[in-house]
């Protein structure tokens, strides 16, 4: 008899943190990826535009990845498969939502044409190498999203994506529990399930709470309605078009991404938008206010979108005036708090009248609370139990939560980024580690902004630079020319040309021991500059700004 | 009949923002200030230590300021008396704790010698100029919290401080409801009124209730207690003292500024700690663990504070250890989320058990919800009312509450720093507009960082910075030494050469065709430099380091 292959899980993004998903699920020389996302940078960051998960151990094993299937159309499920795809040629399975808004993101980046995507519908399975994948519908806060059962020979695992229990949700498509009971009680081995909610208790509500919410105000409001939420929310979006075809207003949708994901969800059937409903901003305009609604990005305060340009009065079509109402259907993301509170006053400043506490039912999570957390397990009953796609502590409650719905404690995995989960039918462990980590993406460069770069640009941030430039005479070693003093982020010049004279003196008389000792070697005399010079400096201003010194010769 | 003076109130801080509270009471050529606060810098304020109010008003008119006087002890109401005393001789007074944390601060600054401070109870009036200021008990969360009664020939100026509405405050000092209820049955002119929770609903919790929440975790808990909070937290400290001596543990206080303010708050009769209960962290740490509790700083999370230090293995003192229970006695101040976040994450880590939700009890805020601002506003029956101390909404927020309860609209100023509101007995009105603003603290520099340094640290902090060098001869105008190439925060040197290569190419032909065509100004030459590297640049990158051409002349 030869040994049974091994199944094994393998994060490579998601765990301990919120962004980057991306599960390898391994089976002997076969490798399957479930999602492959994107995480916006951290905010020391500095300069960085996207976070995409280091991919080395894929790119090891090039030969043996049979797959990427997808759960979902969000960025931090499939923002990092432009990139990915580059280097991996692999087809990528997907619902039609999921693949429209994916084939967007490739079309931009020009790889559109390499791509081998295929649709796949709810209950669909599809063979990819040794695993039998099957789709299974679950609510989430973009439609079409789906979890994966993965039949492998040891065992079915099941990977949630991202999930709520939306009993009634707005295109009236449930979560599947029927298909989730099947196979927990035809035994599932492994459950990877959705933690960013695991901190709060009870039931996160429904969609069509927010329906409810948008159909009272657009009554009670007799000005222009705006609405800033989530491009990709587009059950949200449904439901401010319904409430506006109601009230008889028209939509005008602002803000690139939400144009774009109208188009894209429209077209492929997904909204149900009313003849005429849908009209152009400059038609919009035109109309009385009390028979508008814009629809519109912005609702993280993000400094680009056109909420805050609209806040700030610098939006080229839209004035905010006393009078109008501002929803901000949505909460801010973790960081992005003070963003939005500055965008709400200017809002206020403006004269509108903003509604945005989460109190009043203006947004609801597209994650699943406690209870429903609890649910999943206990529809699915898993022998193992892998918390996913949250920040550590969100993992450990979850866990927690597993074991009180009576998972065994030895049989849950809090795991981070990295480890490899090896299970047989019988027993699941943690064996070791794969290379994972961030790639850092910098307009055009993946991964070129390392630590180096990084803490630089942080040093710089903070007290700024002074560069110190000298031309020294290459026989004689005197001074030819210099020493000059340029300073940018240290202190405004002009107030401060006395210290700099100062220090062009400190710089002056570093050199000139060093000629006196007889010192000529560059470097030494670069370190004699900046030591003497950087004590005077945090000694006048108590400031350590970045010091450069630059010798020419002639 | 002479023109009586005029009655102005002038928020130089604190309208529109969460700290530097600053507001001056002028009657005629008499100015009296409450509070003298600072605020910590917002996150585009790169490199940044503090912020302090712009106090060019004070300043033109320093003859004629009487005095300051203060409502409490934490920093956004005091931490900018050390740099405004400098400039600006006057007495300040306020309630024994205040002023003990006043004297640390002005001691640590070198300039406690020459400030003159009285200290006043409760209920004490004292004759400042032409005003009689009274001082009248609140609750808050640091003890010896004063609201001030101004007695003005044109009415009674009211500023609650910072208060909350506690039935069961620690200390049994309840807010003097009798004496607020006096002034409104007699008529106060104006009121101005703490709106930091005025989006609250309900009542702000008693502090009470932490302690409750102590004494049941401390019951519970048979391994070592670490507990973070807010280091002015006087009333919280010492029912975290209680708890711990009634379930016979020790305490060891751990944190500079907590040390700082327990030795303060207990050597002036704020604290009732019981003989032997607080100990070294020596002793503390050779003790049984379930007979410690530790009080320390870094409930927000700050880098340098002892609880991030113990949470990242890095503190020399204190280990983490698996049975610990930490409790975050505290709500992330907004703007801290992620660095509170990221330290309880780590502490699980760690293998600590961690209490953070604020639904557990464990926090309770120390500001005033709706119902009690409502309670204030009817116990004081003001005529005019202005919200201060909040951002704008918060400010617009606690107005909409003012005009529920039955003050007047038109009596209703939602103000901003530096507008001039001008009072007579019967009407008042916006006339005009001082210098208000920040000042910038860097290390030693007050004011010396403005918007070309900020906006030049932002810069660098995105795509870091090239400098390119070239020394010229004065006469012919012929390259002696160069173009060099520096870089920093840009891109990693090593990865980059060829590009960076490439770069000296570019700057070299654009220096070449300044020869060609005879320019030969400096000026000109730098931005022909910098027009051609940052083009090429952002062409191979995409990113737009700053660019920074130094000519040499030999």
């Amino acid at each position: 008899m030869t040994k049974e292959p091994k199944l094994s899980l393998i994060p490579l993004g998601g765990l301990g943190e919120i962004g980057k998903n991306m599960m390898v699920v391994r089976f002997g020389e076969n490798i399957l990826l479930v999602d492959c996302g994107l995480m916006f940078p951290e905010e020391e960051m500095l300069g960085i535009d996207i976070v995409i998960p280091d991919i080395s151990y894929l790119l090891e094993n090039r030969e043996i990845v049979r797959g990427i299937v997808l759960t979902h159309g969000h960025e931090d499920h499939i923002g990092a498969l432009p990139y990915v795809l580059r280097q991996l040629k692999v087809p990528v399975y997907g619902t039609k939502l999921t693949l429209g808004l994916l084939q967007g993101k490739l079309k931009e980046q020009g790889i559109y044409g390499e791509a081998a995507l295929h649709t796949v519908k709810p209950r669909d399975s599809v063979q990819i190498g040794p695993f039998k994948v099957e789709f299974i519908r679950v609510s989430h806060s973009i439609p079409d999203a789906v979890a994966v059962a993965i039949h492998t020979p040891l065992g079915v695992v099941l990977h949630t994506g991202d999930f709520k229990i939306d009993q009634t949700p707005v295109d009236g498509q449930v979560t599947d529990f029927q298909r989730l009971a099947q196979l927990g009680e035809k035994g599932v081995l492994v459950l990877l399930s959705d933690s960013t909610n695991a901190e709060r208790p009870g039931y996160t509500m429904s969609e069509r709470v927010v329906g409810n919410t948008f159909d009272e105000t657009f009554r009670q409001t007799t000005d222009r309605i705006i609405i800033a939420t989530f491009a990709t929310n587009v059950h949200r979006l449904q439901q401010a078009i319904q409430a506006a075809y109601k009230h008889n207003r028209k939509v005008a949708v602002v803000g690139r991404s939400m144009v774009n994901v109208v188009n894209i969800a429209n077209e492929l059937g997904y909204m149900d938008i009313p003849e005429g409903t849908l009209v152009e901003l400059e038609e919009a305009n035109r109309l009385p206010r009390s028979r508008v609604v814009i629809l519109t990005t912005g609702s993280q305060g993000e400094p680009m979108s056109a909420l805050t340009r609209m806040a700030l009065a610098d939006h080229r079509q839209v004035e905010i005036l006393p009078g109008d109402t501002i929803i901000i259907s949505a909460i801010p993301i973790p960081g992005n708090e003070k963003l939005v509170a500055r965008i709400i006053d200017q809002l206020f400043k403006q004269g509108a009248r903003v509604i945005y506490e989460p109190v009043s039912g203006i947004h609801v999570s597209g994650h699943p609370s406690q209870e429903e957390l609890k649910l999943m397990i206990n529809l699915v009953r898993p022998k193992f139990f892998v918390p996913v796609h949250g920040e550590y502590r969100m993992l450990i409650k979850h866990a927690e939560l597993a074991r009180d719905v009576g998972v065994l404690p030895e049989n849950i995995f809090v795991a981070e980024n990295g480890q490899v989960l090896e299970f047989t039918r019988r027993s699941g462990r943690i064996v070791g580690r794969v290379t994972a980590g961030k790639v850092l993406v910098d307009g055009l460069g993946v991964g070129d902004v390392g630590n180096i770069v990084l803490r630089d640009r942080k040093l710089l941030s903070q007290d700024g630079i002074l560069i110190v430039v000298v031309t020294i005479n290459r026989e004689s070693g005197l001074i030819m020319a210099g020493p000059d003093i340029v300073s940018r982020g240290f202190v405004y010049v002009r107030e401060s040309e006395e210290l700099l004279e100062e220090a062009k003196i400190k710089v002056k008389s570093a050199l000139d021991k060093c000629t006196e000792k007889g010192i000529s070697e560059w470097s030494s005399i670069k370190s004699q500059v900046r030591d003497a010079l950087g004590k005077f400096l945090y000694e006048k201003t108590r400031r350590r700004p970045m010091i450069l010194p630059i010798i020419m010769e002639v």
